[in-house]
């Protein structure tokens, strides 16, 4: 089953998607995704409350959502796919445990909307990933019952300010955050709909041509094991989000770079899940690069 | 004014200290410090409403909360007292723009309360900072308008679970977000009690031995410069919480180092803000370490 949050006509509503389009549940039930997970997500009842019941909107007709809206953790983890640490030429082994941050909700935008690239830089830069959607609250979780721990599944291009990750001394939090440089969706699968979450084929297109392709069956930390991890720091809730990484060939991997610019459409697929599309504009809500006047200002 | 948040006999408030103790505006008034942020903090209404009232209870009969609770985001930068970057010994320069992290409410206690030693390490160090809390919302605020954004001060030990911070290859997330590893309060003093935020004495001690001692007058980058800088990627929202870095002599920097364990006392004092004490015990809600079956389960 897949369910959506979308905005339509000025109000925000969720729902189920069928073959033809959404069943909207926002208008019949109130509540949200989020809501339906805090209350404890259950796929039959849903199932019976959409079955016989034809579409009430045509996909296209409405704007999407991150599938989960506003929930409390963001958590990306980095340099997971077997061959990305050597991507990075910094001669370092393959790490012993796994990298993460944390983004905000408002970096993302939904599916088939525009990723803004901001004044103060040219190198945004896309991550396809695979998102695990938390369903239920959870901390110090054995990995052998972590993945009763996931509600669906999502995915995300990580998209990031590439020089801006390398503002901070030990972090990229910067570089993650700025307003729509990423997005999720389109929509979130429910986990029973997922057969073999440790081998799902995971590409991302650039204008059509592949950029990155390869399956989390080589994922260096899998699914499991980053639930339990993360857990042992982190109550795990309803709605919280845990992007799993993203496979070689960033745009910032190639000689010379190949960042993002306003008409470019990147798509991330995932056969079990879906196809997460956006194109790319300059952030419309901007002005001037605001850099200029904190360099002259700086005391130092 | 000094603004608290509480918990007394399993109900949480908030309220207004006095002389002798807390006005309780949680039972007045209903809401929050979150809430009165969110509304516009107006002090002159403030002291209207507590002008004459005795205190209803002594500061030692409640348990402080950080001031605001489950704000939007707690921000957290690193290495900005002029000499801590060369107390790294990397050879670096000192930093062109300001080094950040997230970490999230449960990772903090309130004032005279435990922090927790997890049984995943025996490296709980202490960071004193001065902490921002915002009042206004705003995106790609200028330097110039940038203190018209602080509601108040209050005072931030960033406990750190130290070997936990290199886990990840280029971020320090999860040394930084275990369960109570760090403390905020005892309150909030509001913007207009505080002179002069650009030379604040900071001092943290432990078992009563001064370990740091610094001025906000030696930052790289100082209070108005951070609000701007991390306005351009985030909008900054009432309740949010700036936390400013730490001076030099953080446990891990002495040789040997010197980890924080059950019954040392840690207190980080600024005199235009107050003192903020907390204890150390081990994790009682956790049981036994949870990295081992991680290891012996890594496939790689």
């Amino acid at each position: 089953m897949k369910l959506v949050s979308f905005e339509r006509n000025g109000y925000e509503s969720w729902g189920v998607v069928v073959d033809d389009g959404i069943v909207d549940l926002g208008v019949r039930e109130g509540g949200s995704v989020l809501q339906l997970l805090r209350e404890g997500l259950d796929t039959d009842r849903l199932a019976a409350m959409v079955s016989g019941i034809p579409a009430d909107l045509p996909l296209d007709s409405v704007t999407l959502l991150p599938p989960v809206v506003r929930g409390e953790k963001i958590i990306c983890i980095g340099v997971n796919y077997a061959n990305r640490n050597a991507e990075y030429k910094d001669n370092t082994p393959d790490p012993e445990w796994p990298s993460m941050f944390m983004r905000g909700f408002e970096s993302f935008t939904g599916s088939d909307r525009n990723l803004w690239r901001p004044p103060e830089s040219s190198q945004l830069d896309y991550e396809g990933e695979v998102v695990m959607i938390i369903g239920k609250e959870g901390h110090r979780i054995p990995q052998e019952r972590a993945m009763e721990y996931v509600a669906g599944y999502t995915l995300m291009n990580e998209g990031t300010i590439r020089d801006w990750v390398r503002h901070a001394k030990f972090n990229v939090t910067q570089g993650k955050n700025f307003p729509c440089s990423g997005s999720i969706g389109p929509w979130m699968v429910t986990a029973d709909a997922v057969a073999d979450h440790d081998n799902l084929a995971l590409e991302t297109k650039v204008n059509g041509e592949v950029r990155q392709s390869d399956t989390t069956a080589n994922l260096m930390f899998p699914f499991d094991y980053l639930i339990s991890y993360l857990s042992i720091f982190y109550t795990l809730r309803p709605g919280d989000i845990i992007s799993t990484g993203t496979p070689n060939g960033a745009g910032a991997r190639f000689d010379p770079p190949r960042y993002l610019a306003p008409g470019d459409v990147i798509e991330v697929s995932c056969p079990a899940i879906g196809t997460l599309s956006n194109g790319v504009e300059d952030d419309p809500t901007a002005g001037d690069d605001m850099t200029r006047q904190l360099r002259d200002n700086c005391q130092r």
